[in-house]
């Protein structure tokens, strides 16, 4: 029978059904987050998904859907997953609310402390009503009683606190609550004591993944903490993609920015849905990101910081007022967006140094935040240089063809027995394996090597005497997890393809630390520390990504995880307008390495796709481990 | 037969006509501005008038109607006046493009010399474009080059320039032009160079008139002027009405913002019209009114400026982005509304101050900004004291039976021969007379008392024997026009209501001169000139407003009229930052009297109902002038 091709967005996997399967089949096979109660009986409607395109190539809606959906919904294109049947390729979303909502947030980072100095402000203001010997104006009386009884002088309101001032004033018998920003402008007046409600918002725009923080900004704690993938995945899985489409025109830029805000929002209304916080007692919200994410929530033309030579359109700090940008917390409140470094090297870097102090280090330290960008920093508090490459969606669990997001069921922690090729793995919340995430990903193909199910060129060992490797039709594949042990009753398996989309990840990543190395003209000797980051949180086991050749062969004791430190850094920020000074100081500080200029990059990134890497000779170690498991690796000589 | 009211807006004007008539002959009665071409023959179409209230009592649309009106214009309420008959009360309303557009502006006022340096400055740019060893950010290349090109330092970009800005650069190859508010703030980045396109608009919220001016920033000079009738006289006439009705909630605190500010863009529309200026080259705009209309112009809630002890909610000058109040300038460009000076003397006040120069002369001064609500000032180099008087809106033609603005055929100067009672008169344009406007509304009562035809009371000398004085119907009246010269067919008359109207309004404005005399404890001979004002322009006779004792009995010699001078100040604020330097200073020097405290002010407005005053003594020159005519004022004893 005819086989169909399924796309799931956001997540941007695919997957092959036969003609007249149920989307809700296609989504287990593709390893997809779905709900579903009932297990496809048409009674639970929590299977909801909305057909995105080629929507002729669907079953008509059932009688069941009619019943179960409302009109609002039928007419925007949604369909219950277990009752339509696919007859052609279609594009599908899966929406928020039909997630299991049991996804891992990876919103974890380390916690960097900072001296608590938030921009905003809340002051208690007690005033005298006007009398005829003192006909003040309102704002004056205000502006008194800031100076007065705060020390605050020369600030400014916000115009639309103006037109209702007068009636509060009044009804809060001259007894108000003042937010002001940076000692400079007046957010909101508040009736009576209101001081011990002041929040901030930051959030970590990833290229995939989307990161939120709610934080008290008196205690400077997280009072929770959520995230969603970027919504602007069905543009383009990568940032050159996205940029290129915001280039087509004005409303094509303005669509990217109203996407990611109308997320960003999402992930606010959940943090506030949590908490017993207001959407006006959010007073700032930090945001911090790649270059092309940073100016695409900001709506800035991101052409030609895509173009050689790479200019942003704006490197500072910018602080924007909330409804100009269409963020939800106070209208107007302040929206900062930390500074950037370069094109490709942004805010979410400046927010890595910020949060793991490189700046302030004695030792050279190396930053890797592997995302589908990975932002790469290293230095000490001498010097630093930077630079960022495109690794791709690989390790977010895209593009694997049993790849997932870290939820319930994935695969996160892999292990083969050298000698029996048997598989140990650990699901998330230990359910029933769905698919392989993030951190498995990384460990798979190092796990592999050790046990000589593939070679240094990653090409499978057919010569192995094990069921678990098979010819799968198209191409060669392992087998991760039998189909008795997982979710979707089919087996997981790993692909000769997925190994090579790892392996391109992983040498991009390599060939950015090796062009900081030879800028700096240092040895893998040198580097003191390193420090991995990214939405894996602290899930990444830094030997898999040592084995597989991710960074260069330094002494495993040096190698720590830091988590979402972009996402650390913002929070920072957030509570500290000194942190912000230092993002100032650390985006003018950090010299931008341009990838395509260093001639050598193109070899060192070829040599990069073996594993660990084709000039072996960078990894003794490694090659000492793989020999005592009486793997002997042997390589075409390195191209130089 | 039945008489029928028939109500126009917004000129207030009502009047009464057999049930049965067509709104045409509503309309000449009233002596509204009407265009009619084709005499009501249903050809023209011109003639296009809304109902308001009351729809039901007006004939159905008709067949040519029909045919001649568009289905919008049927919708919105539109009727053709010629071809709707009344059969009971109507408020009907007279559209801006029904007038005949002959109006007399009313926007001429005294020039007074400022240097000129405007807010708003542009600035050409010319930048290298970015390469491998200059990658600056668009925003910083830009802040750079105002820099070093122009000396302006630490400057903020308006954030919605930032969008499409890399693409304007590159397009414009890297040459443009900055609009820099007040060397703080960029208001928009034009290509190439457009150094002479520099435009600002000054207007003037009068409680019944709105003037507008668009001025080139580069000469200071204006370069168009036009007015219109405030649209929230259906809201009410005064400003206590309009207050009142603000303060009934958020909605029609909004209403009255959002119909100015709509008059305030038609008024810019036109402006631009008739020169060849695009909105985006109005870079700022400066707005005086009173304490009041500032309020609604603003959307500030006036409800608490209009109760004791009348507090303004802003008293200093106040800067808003134009998009922010809706303004159809450069969406970036600044509003500046100029300070006012208390709940009831407001930046219309400020702005005589600074275009009459009080502030800095020696003499002692007394300036009359005569208009609905009257505002006065009185002072000099050394001390300024303030009053404002609901005068209400007689001499702006409103609730005088044959009152009019002044347009084409509007009587503007009134002669009475004091022996045979014949009257002459001027009419504007030298048309057949349609009405009365303000001037002759004053010279009307002085040449009344002069010719004997009344008497101090201002009640008619009926024992007059002239065919001129008769018995209307409903009261007494003296014809000024016989129908054989009018426009309507009809008799121009005064009654005895219309000349108590005049009385009353001239009566508060005296007593609101006198409680500053009071306050200051200095006499008429202290006062060394009279500078009256207002939307009379130059066309107020200041004899008759003399002899009428609107203002005390100052030697004629020191008095002059200086037109329009709160435009005048609002136009230099526009091009001078001195100017609202000034501005701000005389808002806090001027001292606010409060009439309703003056013990004394109920009596000396009961004394100054009389023509000149009930404290005749006061008056020798004018007792004087009317003993010569033959007059012998004879009073009740003045209250004290």
């Amino acid at each position: 029978m005819a086989q169909v091709e399924v796309t799931f967005q956001p997540d941007g996997k695919r997957t092959r059904v036969e003609e007249g399967s149920t989307l809700l089949e296609a989504v287990k096979l593709a390893g997809v987050d779905l709900t579903t109660i009932c297990g496809g009986k048409g009674k639970c409607c929590k299977c909801k998904v909305v057909i995105e395109e080629q929507k002729g190539n669907v079953s008509p809606l059932s009688d069941i859907e009619k019943k179960l959906l409302t009109d609002d919904l039928i007419s925007a294109g949604y369909r219950l997953a277990c009752f339509t049947a696919v007859y052609g390729p279609v594009t599908v979303r899966i929406p928020d609310e039909s997630r299991t909502g049991k996804q891992r947030l990876q919103v974890e980072g380390i916690d960097t402390p900072v001296i608590l100095d938030p921009a905003v402000s809340k002051c208690f203001l007690k005033m005298p009503a006007p009398t005829m010997d003192d006909i003040t104006s309102d704002v004056d009386r205000v502006l008194g009683a800031l100076e007065a009884q705060h020390g605050l002088k020369n600030l400014k309101f916000t115009y639309s606190v103006l037109p209702t001032l007068p009636i509060l004033l009044r009804e809060s018998n001259w007894e108000v609550t003042a937010a002001v920003w940076n000692n400079e402008r007046i957010i909101t007046i508040e009736k009576g004591r209101t001081l011990d409600r002041n929040f901030g918002y930051a959030v970590d725009i990833g290229t995939t993944k989307l990161a939120g923080y709610l934080l008290d900004l008196n205690t400077g704690k997280v009072v929770a903490a959520e995230s969603l993938m970027n919504p602007q995945i069905p543009f383009g899985e990568d940032v050159i993609t996205r940029i290129s489409h915001a280039g087509k025109g004005l409303k094509e830029q303005n669509e990217l920015q109203q996407v990611i805000v109308a997320s960003l929002n999402k992930i606010l209304e959940r943090l506030l849905d949590k908490t017993d916080v207001k959407p006006e007692e959010v007073y700032e919200m930090v945001a911090v990101g790649n270059t092309a994410m940073h100016h695409l929530f900001l709506n800035l033309c991101p052409t030609y910081m895509g173009l050689a030579p790479y200019p942003p359109v704006v490197k500072n700090g910018i602080n924007v007022e909330a409804k100009d940008i269409g963020m939800k917390i106070n209208p107007n409140g302040n929206v900062l967006a930390l500074p950037v470094i370069a094109g490709f090297v942004g805010a979410d870097s400046v927010s890595d140094v910020l949060a793991t102090e490189i700046y302030k280090k004695d030792e050279l330290t190396l930053t890797i935040d592997v995302g589908t960008n990975t932002e790469i920093i290293m230095g000490n508090k001498k010097w630093m240089v930077g630079c960022s490459c495109a690794s791709g969606p690989a390790f977010e669990g895209a593009h694997i063809s049993n790849g997932m997001r870290a939820a319930t069921g994935a695969i996160e922690k892999v292990k083969i027995d050298p000698v029996t090729l048997d598989v140990t793995y650990k699901t998330i919340d230990n359910a029933k394996a769905c698919g392989i995430c993030g951190s498995a990903i990384v460990d798979i193909p190092a796990e592999l090597l050790k046990a000589g199910a593939i070679g240094v060129s990653g090409m499978f060992n057919k010569a192995l005497n094990t069921p678990r490797l098979r010819h799968g039709g198209d191409m060669w594949e392992f087998v991760i997890a039998w189909k008795d042990e997982t979710a979707s009753g089919k087996d997981i398996v790993v692909t000769q393809k997925d190994l090579g989309e790892i392996q391109l990840a992983k040498a991009a990543i390599y060939a950015g630390v090796a062009a900081l190395l030879e800028e700096a003209k240092i040895t893998n000797a040198d580097i003191k520390k390193v420090l991995i980051a990214g939405a894996f949180g602290f899930y990444i086991d830094p030997a898999s990504a040592r084995t597989i050749g991710m960074y260069p062969e330094i002494p495993i004791s040096k190698v720590s995880v830091v988590g979402n430190s972009a996402g650390t850094g913002a929070r920072m920020a957030l509570v500290s307008r000194e942190a912000r000074q230092t993002c100032e100081q650390i985006s003018r500080d950090v010299k931008y390495i341009e990838l395509a200029k260093n001639p050598r990059f193109q070899s060192v990134y070829m040599n990069a796709y073996f594993l660990p890497n084709a000039e072996l000779s960078k990894w003794p170690e490694t090659c000492e481990l793989l020999k005592m498991l009486g793997r002997y690796p042997e390589l075409p000589p390195p191209i130089m």
